[in-house]
């Protein structure tokens, strides 16, 4: 099974990934964690030029086909194989991302950014997508000058949220919204309630 | 306008291009020359992670992907605004090189590298393409340990040229093929005649 974790910047979602992975570590499940742009030797490669904050030239296009290009990889190398071997398979953001950021975010158009990631994901979807629903004006953080994709308008990261509640509608029960608690871990059990509904995890 | 050279390893491409230039300076006329993958900050960074010899695990799709990349942000960053300009663009390589390589040199499918490269040269294509018509049998350089792309077999680079050929045939006239003469001046004589017929250059 293959389960993907989306959100905005500082919603907790790197706190939920590590409350599942304790939990899973805890009841003797094993995951093959994995986060994007990333998690192969040459995806960093490719996650480093996203992000160079020296890079300001770069054009919308690039950045899609670059992120496009980080995550073929990342499915043939990582993701393909696990689930092959029958391997729990838990991602860092995903393609939903590129649709949010890119697609509504930077308004290239989510169907041009399926388009472009289709031969990349070659039809490896996830199962379930966890979206921690926060919205940004109740998650703004000081660390947003950390890269060149943080230093974005607000209005950037309000198109982002709006954008990831109208690809849920469009999901057919893929992308399930949790609406993170002030107690991290009420957040999780929410969490791990919806996956062990799902039959992924036990 | 625009004119791209295309043809496979060890043609004598690069001196072509070279000839050109010197034809174009001794007759006081101005061009904007440019290679792929490359050419922009951000592409030869890209560049760098398609031919690092050390990234053999690199699948198919993710090369493709990363020539679609860089050729985005050259299309966009210098292409596009020389030609706004009036300005004479010659490209070392381009589409043609991602479809004969990739499409037919690695099997892909001519169409679906065509499909991938679409979002990124959006509409830009070449007025003309010169292809230095030699087959890889009549060029063999002993050069070819030079990067990764270069260390493949003789049954790749004989699947590259038919790819060109085949290409010539769809191309509507835009691929001129040009038979490079034992006398490597004789060959740009070619050349120049072709580009003078179509009005590119004086």
């Amino acid at each position: 099974m293959f389960v993907t974790f989306e959100g905005c910047e500082g919603v907790g979602k790197s706190t939920q990934l590590r409350l599942l992975s304790e939990y899973l570590e805890r009841t003797g499940q094993r995951a093959v964690y994995v986060r994007e742009p990333g998690s192969t030797d040459i995806s960093e490669q490719i996650r480093q030029v996203i992000l160079d904050t020296k890079n300001t030239a770069m054009t919308e296009m690039t950045e899609a086909l670059l992120y496009a290009a980080s995550r073929a990889q990342l499915v043939r190398e990582v993701i393909k194989p696990a689930l092959e071997r029958g391997e729990l398979v838990i991602c860092d953001r995903y393609v939903d991302s590129s649709v949010a950021y890119q697609g509504y975010g930077r308004q290239m158009g989510a169907e041009l950014i399926k388009k472009i990631n289709a031969p990349a994901v070659d039809g490896c979807m996830p199962d379930l997508t966890i979206f921690i629903d926060l919205s940004p004006e109740h998650s703004w953080r000081t660390y947003r000058t950390a890269d060149r994709l943080e230093q974005e308008s607000n209005e950037f990261f309000k198109r982002v949220y709006d954008g990831f509640i109208n690809e849920i509608s469009v999901s057919n029960g893929r992308i399930v919204p949790i609406k993170p608690d002030f107690d991290k871990n009420v957040t999780s059990q929410k969490i791990i309630a919806v996956m062990r509904e799902r039959g992924i995890i036990k």
